[in-house]
C-alpha cells in the first residue's frame, strides 16, 4: 500500500478530463494537478521549449512526494516522455502509447482515424506509435482545430447547431474513408463524445487518450505495488499557473460535476 | 524626415488588419511586424502574464532601431500600455483611446458599445477612457470570445451559420440596449464587419480599432516630425514566434489581398 499522491499535468485544463478517467478508475488515489494556464498552448512551441516547460512542471510536481506521474497531454508526452523516463527516477505514463494499444485492440478493418489539435497531428506521433505497435495498420489523421476553443465557451451539447455544423464539416469525410476506430486525440474531446458519435454512428468505437492512460496507470501500479487502501475516497489539489478565479467553474464542464475545489496559483518560472 | 522603421505588433496575426490600415493611411512608412503566434492567444491571460509577453514582445521589435511602436492589440494597450510608454524611450501608440475619441465623435445618444476579448472587457480600459472623455456617454461592453477562433479558422463569411448564429448570440442583445455607435474593439473584428453590420443594422455606426490607431500614429508622426519621406513606397518585414510555413496563406486573410511576403520565426523567449 503506497498513500503518497499521483502527479497529473498537463498544459492547460483540458487534462482534467483524464483526472475525471482517474477518479472513475482509481477513486482511492490522492491526485495533485498542475495545469500550466499561463503558458498554454505548447503545441506550436520547439521541442526544446517544451522539454524545458514540462522539465519545469515536474520539478514543481515532485515537489510534492509523488508515486507516479502522469502526462496528461499529448504535446509533452510525444516530445518529452523518453526523456522525462531517463531524468526521473518514478514511473511517468503519458497518453499516446496507451491510446494506441487501445485502439489497435479495437480495430477489425485496420483502419484507425485521429482527431487532435494541429500541433499533434502535425507532430505524427500518434501515426508514428500506431505503426511501429502494428505496420499494417492504416491511419487518417485529422485535424479539428475549432474543437477546443467551442468546448471552452461551453458549446458541446447536443442540439448546439454551432458545434454540430462544424463536427460533420471535420467528420463526415473521415467517416467515408472507412475507419472502424477514432481516436480522441486531445484531452478536450471527451465532451464532445455524444456529437462525435451521433455524426461517425455505431460502426466507429471512440476511443479516449485520458481514460486509456488512467487505465495503464492502473496496470503499472498494481504491477509494482505502488496502489493506495481501495477502501479510502483519495483527495484532489489542483494547481494553475495564471488566474485561479475562473478555475471552479472551467474545471466543472472538464470534470462533469460541479467541483466544490478551488485552484491554487503558482509561479511556474521558480521551478 | 525618418526613415526608421514603425513596430507593429499583435498576440497574434489579427494586428495584419491594423498593417493594412498602415498601408492605406501611411503607405510611404517601412514597418517590421511582429506576431507571437507560439503564445496566442493573450485574451484569456492574466494581467501579469500579459505584461510580461508585451516586454518580450517589445524588446524583439527593439532589436530594430525604431521610431515608434504600434500596438495592435487591444488586450495588450488596456493592460499594459501605460508600462510600456514609462519603460521605453520611443512613442508608443495604443489602440483604446484614438477609437474611443473616434466613438465619441460618431455617437448621438450618448450609448456606445464595446466589443472585443473577456481580457479586453475585463480590464475596464475602454470604458474607463470613454468616460474619462465624456463622463456623461452611456457604455454597453459585451465579450465575444469566440471571434477569434472562429475568424482564424477562416469562418467569416456571410452564409456560414457558424459565424452568423454565434454573431447573433453575442450582438442581439446588444442591439437591444439601443446603441447608435459599436467599437470593434479586437483586431480580428473587421473581417466580421459585414455579418456585425448585418445583426446591428444601418443605425449603428462601427468603429475599428485597427484604423484609427493608424490615424493618430500618423498625427503623432507629423506633430514630432517623424515622418518619412512621402514619395516613396514604404516596405514591411513580417516575423513571428510560431512556425511561419503558413503566414502567407493566413496573412492575406488580415491584409485582404494576397501578400508576397515571407515570415521569419524568432524565438520569443530569448528576449
Amino acid at each position: 500500500m503506497d498513500m503518497r499522491p499521483i502527479g497529473v499535468f498537463d498544459s492547460g485544463l483540458g487534462g482534467l478530463t483524464a483526472v475525471h478517467s482517474l477518479w472513475k478508475i482509481l477513486p482511492e488515489e490522492n491526485l495533485i494537478y498542475f495545469g500550466d494556464t499561463a503558458r498554454v498552448p505548447y503545441g506550436g512551441r520547439s521541442k526544446e521549449t517544451i522539454l524545458k516547460y514540462a522539465r519545469q512542471d515536474v520539478r514543481f510536481l515532485r515537489s510534492f512526494d509523488l508515486k507516479a506521474i502522469l502526462i496528461a497531454c499529448g504535446t509533452v508526452t510525444t516530445t518529452s516522455l523518453d526523456t522525462l523516463q531517463t531524468e526521473n527516477d518514478l514511473p511517468i505514463v503519458g497518453v499516446v502509447e496507451p491510446t494506441c494499444r487501445r485502439a489497435l485492440l479495437v480495430t477489425k478493418t485496420k483502419k484507425v482515424g485521429m482527431i487532435a489539435t494541429l500541433a499533434s497531428v502535425r507532430s505524427g506521433a500518434y501515426e508514428a506509435t500506431l505503426r511501429r505497435l502494428d505496420p499494417t495498420v492504416e491511419v487518417i489523421c485529422k485535424p479539428c482545430p475549432l474543437f477546443v476553443p467551442l468546448v471552452e465557451n461551453g458549446r458541446f451539447r447536443r442540439g448546439d447547431i454551432v458545434i454540430e455544423t462544424v463536427a460533420r464539416e471535420y467528420l463526415e469525410p473521415l467517416k467515408e474513408t472507412g475507419i472502424d476506430t477514432l481516436i480522441l486525440g486531445c484531452t478536450h474531446y471527451p465532451l464532445l463524445t455524444e456529437i462525435i458519435g451521433d455524426i461517425m454512428g455505431p460502426g466507429v468505437t471512440l476511443v479516449s487518450a485520458g481514460e486509456e492512460s488512467a487505465f495503464e496507470l492502473k496496470r503499472m501500479l498494481k504491477a509494482r505495488n505502488l496502489r493506495a487502501d481501495e477502501d479510502r475516497q483519495g483527495e484532489s489539489e489542483f494547481y494553475v499557473s495564471d488566474r485561479a478565479e475562473d478555475f471552479e467553474n472551467i474545471a466543472s464542464v472538464f470534470l462533469q460535476e460541479n467541483l466544490r475545489h478551488t485552484a491554487r496559483r503558482i509561479d511556474i518560472d521558480k521551478y
